[in-house]
């Protein structure tokens, strides 16, 4: 059971109750990350189903020409195999008691205690302790207490560096060499296989409370220390582990073994002098600060919607490494294998505007990694005999171009492997790119960043959009044939309304940019006509601009989510919707049967309405939620949270609360299946948009933020900065007020529920009224 | 524990409690194989450190450049996980009785049997039976029993092929391709990643007593069938599971991917047709057709001694392919990863002599996979600036040459790892392999195999040594500068007995080769002359071995193990000397150290006067057996039954019987650390020599057979069948009487006590005597 409730409250995780078949969820629920490297929680002591993952960004590697790229597994240093008087510890056997296993939110750590009775009838207490330092990004620590209760114990720890890992079976790294330093630090020096990126760990222990003989034990793939000695009852040792990984993608880098060896070498020192608790307190520190600037308060009558906002923040900041613009966000982050470490639409439309809002920097960054990547999505499109730039549906290291694996699962009926096709027909993501560099340079005015990057982003993507669009003669008009777009059920689609509306804006945005460069970034306008086929541009986009298929509402004011969806056989989907888990609608179906029945996995056409809610009417948003909402299983990720922003919107908050609670529950609910191979990075920022844009009712329409918000019932206040116009504000509404504070030190300007309004530095205006937005 | 004594007494091994720390021991053991493939006995269920093994012989694989070619671990098929009521079946919990895990020799059946309680208090007993048939070397069949003994169950089993295998982290294999084939089979097929060995690995399973829903599950690597359903108290369900093994290095195979599809589709289509019980019943045919030729019976006081032979016999049995003339031996045979499948000197020092007395025709296709590698013996040869051929310390295929690794455990000093000197400068295998190709054409003239392989074998062996020789000015001698011999304790040592006296026979052997080939072998002499350069080699021969260094013993009679040996530091070996484990003098001493102390890991001079007692007196044998035994270690499995037979040749049958009966123990002794990387290979034939050449006190000297029986008082008859000279006899010896019948069509000549004899087809001599050739 996972406790939300514990002091401080709305700070703490908890899983009271040990079993090991629910290990990976509590692995990938309580992993820690800094931007740099993300580290599971497995438990120091070995289980079969346990997964042991170390990633740092950027190291990617392509483990066989069968495979596609991937982020490695780094060989492990959190095993710390433990024996007491010769017996294995493990809570699969012995006696477990007042077992507790936590991470703090507030500082980052992770925390393990228990009593265990031995076979032989000794009783232990066991704590842990784990930081993955966000003061310095390269550190791991750890420490283990063992304090016999009722007799004295022989204690034998062997823990160390591990590299006979994987990642699900394949193997990114090569045997590597190992060396004791000053007779005492352990060092692995790898190299991915394929990318032949070096990778040093070191290792080092301190011992506290016992005298232990130290040895250590080289063997394939591993460095050990292994400690041994006795323990007398009542005594405690504490034995701390600290370890730091260098690769030769880290951004200060000279690419050379000896560099990562040598930084390495000096970071253990250091971190060997400090121990634990030094490094403990200097990352917490480094915590405080960011909790300082970027904590959302939320007052609720069920603190559970604290906590799990604050989970979403933890790992929103644990997923991005802010100052390095070679790397994305993966969809489950740095905390499990899915997805490879490979970064999709999930970043531009439901994290990066997290970062847009609460640190610019860093969505800058994250837009440079798409421009740094152009030359990917430039392959991409011309394999496909596109022009311009197409982006790749799941995206790795700069250059590689698309890298979605071509088969995916069995269909039941054939035996054979199934095609993914996301990477072949998913083609919004190349506007979902371009939506975001707008969105990020109205919000921001960043002419230096269009100058860079945006302009080329836009304008390529635009003839990419030019050279995709299919024209249809005997309508005379330009549609987008043969797609997938957001929701997955559906594939090989025509106009697809989500792909065809924000390809049309990726279209507007690179027409405006056409107008704004021979004024603002002559320079790069030059460059670019240079660099790609531009000169006739502005002309080509006003002419498939006119002729554009943007699918309307039909007489039902229903808009189709494509040219068959309302065409499609109607069934009975309660039995797949109120499951606790996803897809169960496959129980029953093949894809191919599934892509002809009326149902969606995921906010698509309402996923549309609340990018570009003020392109369509309040009604016709609101018919269309109803009638999306009642075909889609929510079968992603993604859904709830957009479900939850729309209703808020339409001031359902109700029924947005409802949808807040099943986004907060994605992860950290009590689904122990839920998240085994990684959390939904994307889920987080899900969450933290349906709170800020849904019902703190932040909405931007080009350069103008709108304010209007919709409080639920269940929660009294909603506090929280952001920025806007590169000014931070502070935002606090209650059920009786709503208060801005500039915070910043230039004039800002907003529009508080359609009423410009602007706040001078450290101004602070309270709109005071009696709303009750909220269904009762 | 392990049991020896169980009925039928001589054939069954047992362990009767379950230990998961002791888990390797029993995976090891209890393998199963067939020469072409060897299955671990890993246990259906998984625990932490289990190590699950298949191996197909000849599939070698280089995983990375950092590394050597090794026999790679293929996708597991043992595993089958069961839950209970939605808890994982593992003996680590719940309650555990009657536990029984079992290897029957004379089926090479493995079954298990527990009475297991889960912990909410389901009793079941489960049985679980696996062959590895001997009638199709493809075929791996298990059967698991569930009964509910005191309610009904809820019961699922996922049970397939499982890809996420490695060899100690280092991958072999491709992701591969899976589908499910009739609805029921399950395929996977990958290849080798860098020698591109196709594999295609198919499944299939039949479920009795139970409706059980089925879903194919595929995830990456691993293709699993999950069953579902109910068992009432009482009623038992089984469920078998066949699967079988295809690749490409397979003799009958034509290298295509299809071609191992097709014919693994069509061998699990008959398996399933067939079942468990006509398998395993196919496969006892064959194994008592084996034992019924093979067996060599021991009547002892301790029926341990008949067990122990029996498992010698069982694994000499399983570690070969007797008709494929490209595979070799491994050090572990197919039973683990230890040693990486490579062949040593142990195959045709310890093991050969075993198949060139009970089966020549295997151990002439062990010597031609020796002629099909003299490529990678010259590239050897080549790439160390000698001529000739020069035999790689460690083999794998055929042309890979040298395949020892280069570098091994850390130096506890400087924190480096040591480098692995054996591959560079342990020479005599060269000699070895001559040395086994001589005593091969003297038992059985085999002309066709001389002028086919061994004349070439020789010959270029013999360019090896004369370019291999240092020639000493001061001296006028040739001397062996700058080895390893056996005993690997001592390194770069010079003028190594052992490696002397076996090289200068390898010369001899080509010499006399070189006399005879122009009367009987003219054509291969011809072929030879173009290809080899031996115009002079017969004058070389000569004048080399005119001058060649042959140590001889000292004042004492002690032969020098090699030129400094006698002038080492001695120390007080008592408390390595009697560890149950092995090298423990490496936890007081380094290997630099230990090369200057006065002892051995092994057999070496001693080893040298086993195979050529002929060429030293009694007495010089007798106390350089004192002197040598005082000063070894037995750290080696190769020693004991070494020592072990020149103890019985100098009738000290007493010692020799307690040499005996630790070499017996070396594996499926009580040591639990024994062995855990595979079973010893050299040590099972060294057991069989022990008995062979020890007690029954076979001897051969060029094309005679001297037999000189000396019975330890422990025993009372030992009895088995040999061939010598194409002609199968029958060999019975008591403390009365002695025994030898042809069995064959011709007549054989024998020396009995020094004395010829000549039975003729089905003639049988019986010599009685009242022989008291036992030390009371």
């Amino acid at each position: 059971m996972i406790q939300y409730y514990k002091e401080p409250i709305g700070w703490i995780l908890e899983n009271d109750t040990f079993n090991s078949q629910t290990l990976p969820k509590f692995e990938t629920i309580f992993a820690q990350s800094n931007g740099y490297m993300g580290v599971r929680a497995a438990l120091e002591e070995r289980y079969v189903n346990e997964t042991r993952n170390a990633f740092v960004t950027g190291t990617f590697n392509c483990a066989d020409y069968t495979e596609v790229t991937e982020l490695p597994n780094l060989p492990d240093v959190t095993q710390m195999e433990l024996f007491i008087d010769n017996e294995r510890f493990s809570l699969d056997y012995g006696s477990v008691n007042n077992y507790s296993h936590r991470l703090n939110l507030k500082n980052a750590e992770v925390t393990r205690e228990v009593e265990w009775t031995s076979s032989n009838g000794k009783t232990l207490k066991i704590c842990f302790g784990r930081i993955v330092s966000l003061a310095d990004e390269h550190l791991v620590a750890s420490y283990m207490e063992v304090t016999p209760i009722n007799d004295d114990i022989a204690i034998n720890i062997n823990s160390g560096i591990n590299g006979r890992v994987s990642n699900t079976g394949s193997q990114h790294l090569t045997e590597g060499e190992r060396r004791l330093l000053n007779g005492k630090i352990l060092r692995l020096v790898t190299e991915t296989t394929q990318s032949k990126v070096q990778i040093a760990v070191h290792c080092v222990h301190k011992v506290m409370g016992a005298n232990l003989d130290f040895l250590p034990i080289m063997s394939r793939r591993t460095f050990t220390a292994s400690y041994k000695g006795e323990i007398c009852k009542g005594n405690t040792l504490r034995i701390e582990k600290i370890s730091c990984y260098h690769t030769s993608r880290d951004i200060e880098s000279d690419n050379s073994v000896n560099d990562v060896c040598k930084r390495g070498e000096e970071c253990i020192d250091k971190a060997f002098e400090e121990g634990y608790e030094k490094i403990a307190s200097l990352s917490a520190n480094a915590w405080d600060k960011y909790w300082q600037i970027h904590d959302m308060q939320i007052d609720s009558i069920d603190s559970y919607d604290q906590l799990a906002m604050r989970y979403a923040l933890y790992q929103l900041n644990g997923m991005v490494k802010r100052n390095d613009n070679r790397v994305g966000i993966g969809a489950k982050a740095l905390t499990g294998e899915g997805y490879k470490g490979h970064s999709f639409w999930d970043t531009e439309m439901f994290i990066l505007p997290h970062y847009q809002y609460t640190d610019p920097d860093t969505a800058r960054t994250l837009l440079e990694y798409r421009w740094k990547s152009l030359s990917g999505a430039r392959k991409k499109a011309e394999s496909n005999n596109f022009k311009g730039a197409m982006y790749p549906w799941e995206s790795a290291w700069l250059d590689d171009g698309e890298v979605t694996p071509l088969w995916g699962a069995a269909d039941i009926n054939t035996g054979k492997s199934t095609p993914i096709l996301t990477g072949m027909i998913e083609h919004h993501i190349t506007a979902d790119v371009a939506w975001s560099v707008w969105q990020y340079y109205k919000s921001t005015g960043d002419d230096d960043f269009m100058a860079r990057c945006g302009c080329e982003i836009l304008l390529d993507t635009a003839r990419y959009w030019i050279s995709r669009a299919n024209y249809n003669e005997k309508l005379d008009r330009y549609e987008i044939l043969d797609v997938i777009g957001p929701d997955e059920y559906k594939e090989h689609v025509n106009n697809n309304a989500y792909t065809n509306y924000i390809a049309y804006e990726n279209l507007n945005f690179a027409r405006q940019v056409l107008d704004i460069m021979p004024k603002k970034w002559k320079e790069t306008l030059e460059h670019l006509i240079k660099e790609l086929d531009i000169n006739d541009l502005a002309e080509h986009i006003d002419d498939v601009m006119a002729k554009w298929y943007l699918p309307k509402p039909n007489s039902d004011d229903i808009l189709p989510q494509n040219d068959e969806y309302l065409n499609l056989k109607e069934i009975d989907l309660s039995k797949y919707k109120y499951e606790s888990g996803v897809s169960s609608i496959f129980n029953d179906f093949g894809p191919e049967e599934i892509n002809n029945i009326m149902v969606s996995k995921q906010a698509d056409t309402v996923m549309l309405m609340c990018i570009m809610s003020d392109k369509f009417s309040e009604e016709v948003c609101g018919k269309n939620f109803n009638f999306y909402e009642a075909h889609t299983l929510h079968d992603s990720s993604l859904s709830y949270g957009t479900h939850g922003l729309l209703a808020s919107r339409l001031g359902r908050t109700e029924l947005a609360y409802t949808m807040f609670c099943h986004a907060r529950d994605i992860d950290i609910g009590q689904n122990m299946k839920s998240s085994d191979e990684g959390i939904h990075s994307a889920s987080m920022g899900g969450l933290w948009q349906c709170a800020t844009f849904g019902f703190a009712g932040l909405y931007q329409v080009e350069d103008k933020l709108y304010i209007s918000p919709k409080l639920p019932k269940e929660w009294c206040r909603l506090a929280f900065r952001f920025v806007w116009q590169g000014c931070p504000v502070f935002f606090e509404t209650t059920h009786n007020y709503t208060e801005l504070q500039n915070i910043g030190d230039k004039t800002v300007e907003l529009y508080f529920e359609g009423k410009v309004t602007k706040l001078a530095p450290n101004e602070k205006i309270r709109y005071t009224s009696e709303r009750t937005n909220y269904e009762i």
